[in-house]
């Protein structure tokens, strides 16, 4: 049950497959010149597809009968002393119990198993059980039978398939083809009992739902149930083969109960199932929050073209799941804190955070790490510091945070200052960090934080500081209320704070990207194609018509193939110029020589034609020509490019040009499908940002035609996926306000 | 007892004081122009001190008598009911019994307290006590009376003094003024019996030291003696009208039982005393590990320069921690985590650091997050791997992270694992992060572990990842081991391991910069004087006589103030030239167009010289000429700068200049005093570092000529303190190596 790494794919490890079992399908058409038409899955047809071919929506798996089986078979099933398989079924009969399932033993060895009576195979079965539990070595043979015996779903606990090599992997195919085949969904193989666990049902109101990759990494969720959250479901999805993360988060995110989605994951079988999943909790406001391993592998798969290297695959997983809404956190920790809160915590009344503690340290020096982290802690208006100031001494501040020097907490004004507090319209959060347990204070404080909790619609927050952690007030009041969010350290409860009021801000203004996807090819696409050089990159002269294609702003330039040609383009083209050597296989050209700039006459002009053309010929770089180009000068240097991630596909990338996408890769991704908001908002999260607002009195820089670059570019992503294996246009420069983006050169790769 | 925030300067309050106790008298000679000659304070004399007045040495006090006396007063004592005072003398009773002190009881109204005989005043005391503990309102008439009775120390716990506002700061200064005469020392006003508490005495081993300025916020590390971790002292620093965190820090690192030193820290009272006290931490090679509150507050104290507002205040004191070693987290559990490692911790035998899990996506997860946060994971070898694979299945990875499935603990393999581990010599650490409890795998791995960690020098950690935290293995069997070192989450864990390691790099190459501190003035300085202009901003070509007065290179250049001696000078310097205009109070100059770059004819100098003293008159600003300067056209474009902190005096600093200044804040800070290494250090904290390596296809910069200005413009800094408020140099261009740096525009201004 402590399984090992599970055979599911790393972003790194393998591309995508295709795997034929129904509404998630993934997409694969490289190497055609049409997109996926349609692709044949079930529930899905033309319309249901975005121009690269990907599905733009999925049905929820229904797993209700999943969860909660009228009927359950146990393959395998034993009772003899000693066996591992006589404490599984052990355990699954007490499960059957509890959620009030027939359960029937299946083994041919024997005629019962714990007093009842067992079936010889599963054709034997009395009826069409909802859910066959596989505890057999190889479940590949029973998938068939379960199939005719009209099972819905089936688990699988054994191990030995992808996660132990490529052999494995193959059989893990078989089996996830026979399950395609059957109509049956499977959970595993590699899992474990977890889903079957005893969840406590004492506790009320919404529940966390937990998706993990292992069965160990998820325990320390599950074991919130001792500290008083709520734990509705657990579904440890072990290799994959057929039902993956994304339809648990799915279903989770239509589930009444839930009130978030904690997920532990390790890799993800298909990018697109995924997003369509987040984008389903995120248009029903349910909070998803994941631990996503593979922080550090971002380096290891490099892409050929410039911008590609500089974002990485944990980049491109990181920036799926900020566009929708999945918070991602590091620590299973964080996870456990951040989900605790978002299951529990409403709409926040507003944004704004009190902090109120028994000492002035405290409150300073948890104002300060919340201000750092970016929360907002509103000053208190003068009328509520006179009422505060009823019962906390004058010399003390209570303009935010909030101290009280201790005293009051004993007596009757603790809950006066509380209620006061929260009764504040700035207010929707109140944090009370109590650093060191000092009963005669810490008690009664916590005591009427869980009291006031009760009368309000605002969220109050405790950190309960102690490292011992065996207090009564933690233990018992903290813990014991439903209504109070605690937390152990400072970090912790501002990282989930953090997590809610964006949560809610975020999913107020969802607009799903799916809804406005482009189903049809542009007239650009047409174009597009006819450039198209398989296995070749394009010259830069090729590329920029390419650009064009999409309506890209290119500098007016002409390719020429002599001097004199070159000085009449130049008087056409406008001086000054700049020249540059076109060929399909040249990179680096300022490096090596093959770029002009600032040609102002026609000798200037022939002197260059002969250079440009003696270094390509030096270098053996074949040519078809030098561009005579119009020469921009002022504006902001930024890079817009195309990647393929081996999950998502093709991925926009876009950055500050120059040294500092070289040295510090200030770059931003966006997933398709994107909309115009997040395009804006990948720009917010360039650190040099400040560059197109206009710095050292530069006009502000033409934002909006830089953020239709972006849009663009993402549609010829999509429209080429497939036949454009990469696009880096650096340096696009972006004009002062209402004069546009100009991409003086691109780099265009086909696969 | 649970304080409000403490009247110790912070950071941006107030400017440091003047105290007149001894040896960490601060520096105060703004405004006269020779440095301050030993300044009078016992044990202090010329050789002392920096260029700058600063002292370079400070005594460690005594505080043995402090901490252990062998008598104490109790001025204020009482036993009448009710009364707080009386729980004090209760409690300071017993602590004198504890640590074998005799007790006497002072207050004038009583015959006796608690059954002792109680005395009038200090002066009827039948002994010269070591320390007296003042329980009375105004501490302020009894410190006369105290030195006459030549009392060694003193407490204060009355509040209301500098955390009350001015008129508490007015009394607090001459409290403190009071004690500087009286020849005693004191702790407090506003402090409590932290110091006094009962300590655990059945734990073994190195301590933690404990210094803070708030008791409840100290009060978590306290409790770690819950868990098992040893405490030696703590000290409550309060409003430090005498005492401060730098005397308690320097003489905690002298104390053999001190394993860390732990500090809480919300201002410091003046910034030379406490890199004085860290220097000594880091040459006696005792950790200190610190929170300091004010992470936000950079932006709060806005300073007159360009690179000044860059840094801000709490980037200073970032910097000071930095370069002594002193260990800044922002957590009081990283806190307590990092300090309970770091007091236990020996010197690692090795850096590598083995990840070792009952669960692959446990060591996965917690392999990611570590090499993300900079530790380093060795790959075991061959030989290593076939040894653990006999105990541990083929199919799972022993590479590190070692995964060993689970069953191998509950057997007599698990022993051997964790010794073959950590037999390896490229492993210096072993990591079990146990996530989930499962007693049958879980409880066994802990006691081997425990078992294991007594038979090795190595350091072993454990993560332990329940959040219930109630489990006999955590309580009894991990917290019960003093040589295992325990975290309840990954992430605290990595930094406490990261910081151990750290520590252990750093105090092995520590150099006291306070040892090559320049003590007599340079002959630069009597020709830098010359040009200073008291409260008055220089011209660009004063500011640039300065820095050549200092060896700092400058382009050649000519102030001329005719268009005629522009064209001269031009023939003198070297076409092409740069021409600027140069007056006392101009600033901004190429935004206003008063900067001509690349002249190649006389007729363009005398276009350009028309020009600029247009502009000039325009914009009403007089000149002191025009510069005609060499153009310096390749290099990479630096600023270096000099900046007044309130706590620290002159601080450098040295960033990548245009953009990435201005936009990205791209700049590190420098505390004098420090060398070479520190200023090479600085560089390496700059995220465009790459620019000074070369990127693409330039040359790498000559880093060595780099760091020589950062390190004449500290001595500048230093020996022109009180003299110069603000240097800028903007751009130093840094050549290609060999070839120097350039600076090519300055601002400095005088006080």
């Amino acid at each position: 049950m402590l399984g090992s790494t599970h055979g599911t794919l790393t972003t790194h490890s393998r591309p995508a497959r295709v795997v034929a079992c129904g509404e998630q399908r993934p997409h694969t058409v490289h190497g055609t010149s049409e997109p996926h038409p349609g692709g044949g899955g079930q529930g899905t047809d033309a319309l249901d597809r975005d121009v690269s071919g990907r599905p733009l929506q999925a049905p929820v798996p229904d797993l209700d009968r999943f969860f909660r089986p009228e009927s359950v078979a146990v393959v395998g099933a034993s009772d003899s002393a000693g066996r591992p398989n006589t404490g599984i079924t052990r355990q699954l009969i007490a499960w059957a119990e509890r959620v009030g399932a027939r359960l029937h033993p299946v083994n041919p060895g024997r005629a019962e198993v714990f007093g009842r009576p067992c079936h010889a195979t599963v054709a034997d079965l009395p009826e069409a059980v909802d859910l066959a539990v596989l505890l057999v070595g190889d479940p590949l043979p029973v998938i068939e039978q379960l199939a005719e015996a009209k099972v819905k779903f089936a688990v699988a606990f054994a191990s030995g398939f992808a996660e132990t090599g490529e052999r494995g992997a193959a059989a893990q195919d078989r089996l996830a083809e026979a399950v395609a085949r059957s109509g049956l969904r499977l959970l595993g193989p590699n899992t474990n009992l977890n889903a079957f666990e005893k969840f406590r049902t004492d506790l009320d109101g919404p529940a966390i739902a937990l998706i993990t990759q292992s069965g160990h990494q998820g325990r320390p969720v599950f074991s919130l149930q001792e500290l008083g959250i709520r734990l509705s479901h657990w579904a440890p999805t072990g290799n994959e083969a057929d039902l993956e993360t994304a339809d648990f988060l799915s279903y989770f995110a239509t589930r009444p109960e839930v009130g978030a989605i904690a997920a532990y994951v390790e890799g993800l079988k298909d990018g697109r199932s995924f997003l369509l999943a987040a984008d389903r909790a995120a248009r029903n406001k349910v909070p998803v929050v994941a631990v996503k391993v593979g922080r550090t592998e971002t380096g290891a798969r490099t892409a050929a073209s410039h911008t590609g290297k500089l974002t990485g695959a944990d980049a491109v997983v990181d920036a799926a799941m900020r566009q929708f809404g999945v918070i991602r956190v590091d620590g299973l920790d964080e996870l456990q804190d951040t989900a605790a809160l978002l299951a529990r915590a409403r709409k926040p009344l507003a944004e704004g955070v009190a902090v109120y503690s028994i000492s002035g340290g405290t409150g300073a020096h948890f104002a300060d790490l919340a201000t750092a982290a970016g929360l907002r802690l509103p000053t208190l208006g003068d009328a509520k510091q006179t009422e505060l100031h009823q019962w906390i001494p004058d010399y003390l501040s209570v303009a935010n945070p909030v101290d009280n020097g201790g005293h009051p907490v004993g007596d009757w004004r603790g809950p006066k200052i509380i209620d006061a507090l929260l009764a504040d319209p700035s207010i929707g959060v109140l944090i009370c960090p109590i650093t060191g347990p000092f009963p005669p204070m810490s008690d009664k404080l916590a005591q009427d934080l869980v009291a006031a909790a009760e009368r309000t619609d605002k969220l109050v927050c405790v950190v309960w500081g102690s490292p011992v952690g065996t207090e009564d007030a933690y233990r018992s009041t903290l813990l014991g209320s439903s209504r109070v969010a605690t937390f152990r350290t400072f970090a912790n409860c501002i990282t989930a704070v953090r997590a809610y009021l964006d949560h809610h801000r975020f999913a107020a203004g969802y607009r799903s990207p799916f809804d406005d996807a482009p189903r049809v090819l542009s007239p650009s696409a047409r174009k597009a194609r006819a450039l198209m050089r398989p296995g070749q990159q394009l010259s830069e002269h090729a590329a920029k018509q390419l650009l064009r294609a999409y309506g890209i702003r290119v500098p007016r330039e002409q390719l020429v193939t002599s001097a004199a040609a070159a000085v009449r383009a130049a008087s056409l083209v406008g001086y000054p110029v700049v020249m540059k050597a076109s060929g399909p296989q040249l990179a680096h050209k300022t490096e090596l020589g093959l770029v002009k700039v600032g040609l102002t006459s026609a000798s200037q002009i022939r002197d260059a034609y002969r250079e440009l053309t003696d270094i390509a010929r030096y270098e053996d770089a074949p040519l078809d020509g030098v561009l005579v180009c119009q020469m921009i000068e002022r504006g902001v240097e930024m890079v817009v490019g195309v990647t393929r991630d081996s999950l998502f596909g093709p991925t926009v990338t876009v950055g500050l040009g120059g040294v500092l996408v070289e040295v510090l890769r200030d770059v931003a991704v966006g997933v398709p499908p994107f909309g115009e908001d997040q395009a804006r908002a990948m720009l917010g999260e360039l650190r040099g940002r400040a560059l197109l607002d206009g710095v050292r009195g530069a006009p502000p820089a033409d934002v909006d035609a830089l953020v239709e670059v972006v849009l663009r570019v993402q549609r010829m992503a999509l429209e080429l996926d497939g036949e454009l294996a990469e696009l880096d246009i650096n340096p696009l420069v972006v004009l002062e306000r209402g004069q546009g983006a100009v991409a003086l050169d691109a780099l265009a790769v086909c696969p």
